[in-house]
């Protein structure tokens, strides 16, 4: 039984807005988080692109996700800042992100995330790429 | 009649993640954009404050709209990256987004946005800043 | 007698690095900075331009110094992470700072650096924005 | 013969400010670099850490020369903008960075650097983390 693991996975359940974009838990360890969205119309910006925001947000809630793993019983992250860099115009069945911890902290959590478009031949290509500072609070 | 504000009114209101936010359109200039989501339970995140990816939502967007006001008919704007600072945990009843250009270019255009949430006592309080760069190509 | 505004005067003179840059404090106040250096052939990239590394170093250290007027006695700041935004390429007789706070904070700091490059004319040009987040911890 | 290597090569070792601060250059392939400079006091913050500035100099330089290896003659890069996370206070013997290409592209190139301090026992403990965005021009 691992209490932060099982925080980590309410955390990335239970925000409403991650349940409104379709996101969803693929892996959970320490230190470590995997998420995807299945793509809809919905997610596209003006030219059938997937959205920056979309991104942007799947990045970051994975992220803070597996910032969530290494806290203790007590605390929450926040988003303290993040960037993106947006590398090709994304398309595909699904986003995947893979989210992982650069560098642990009492204070500061520093993670980064690997956004990619799943292919028609099921390969997956590197569309953004998102470092996230989180803050480390008491509840 | 001006086409690149017609062309930056359509970008912004044709995107569908955006109208599946909820995001408005309020004002548009050559060189600026402001913007606003009125705030429901859909955009928060697990604490019940606004989700990091709302605000970096309408805050690349916006920020993508006042570019298009810039650009020549046939090209568009593609966000190359982000940076967005989370400057305190944000609710309200609506989230307002003001976007500037930084600076305006052929190959790049660097915006700044500053997202803030509307009180109770209607006074809007800052919460987030992004700077964007868009690349411009054409379409 | 202020305390802050002395540390923070001394912290920006004592760094060996700022020295060796030959920046110089302009201005000081309660969550402001200004800064110059006399530009020389030493700060100069491969093209002749200003090395991005010279605006990096005087945005982050006007902006930590201005922090520094905002922090207590047996506290320091040191930089969490930043991102400069260079928006032309900067030639001039010298490089000029100005730094404000956009958002105090117990942990965290964030400020913003403006940096122009000064003109035979004398004018200022805007040649890069920084967004710093600086951590606030004891000595 | 390969004259974007030799032109990299020329580059990294023209720039005044790389001079002064002593970064030389260790490995170069095509979309790597990796360079290093040996600490001094004057490559000092005022707690005696290693400046910000200097990290982002060694991070940037090293980028922008990794990119210059993927350019066609008569093209050079100029840095559009970067992010850098100091992850931990830096102290050692040397500074080492290895800058390779996240994304590379006609208009746009995208890298990242590892900046590692070198430590007694010769180890290498990972100090900050750069994402460096490089416009590419003609000359």
């Amino acid at each position: 039984m691992n209490s932060s693991l099982d925080e980590a996975r309410r955390v990335f359940k239970v925000a409403p807005f991650i349940t409104a974009l379709g996101c969803q838990l693929d892996k959970l360890e320490a230190g470590v988080c995997h998420s995807h969205i299945v793509l809809q119309e919905m997610h596209q910006q003006q030219d059938g692109f997937v959205h920056a925001g979309v991104q942007a947000t799947l990045a970051d809630h994975t992220a803070g996700t597996a910032a969530v793993t290494l806290i203790e019983q007590g605390q929450r992250v926040l988003t303290a800042e993040f960037k993106i860099n947006l590398l090709r115009a994304a398309k595909g069945s699904a986003l995947v992100c893979h989210s992982t911890i650069l560098k642990p902290g009492r204070m500061l959590i520093i993670a980064e995330s690997e956004v990619y478009a799943r292919q028609a031949d099921n390969s997956l290509v590197l569309v953004s790429k998102a470092t996230v500072t989180l803050a480390v609070t008491n509840k």
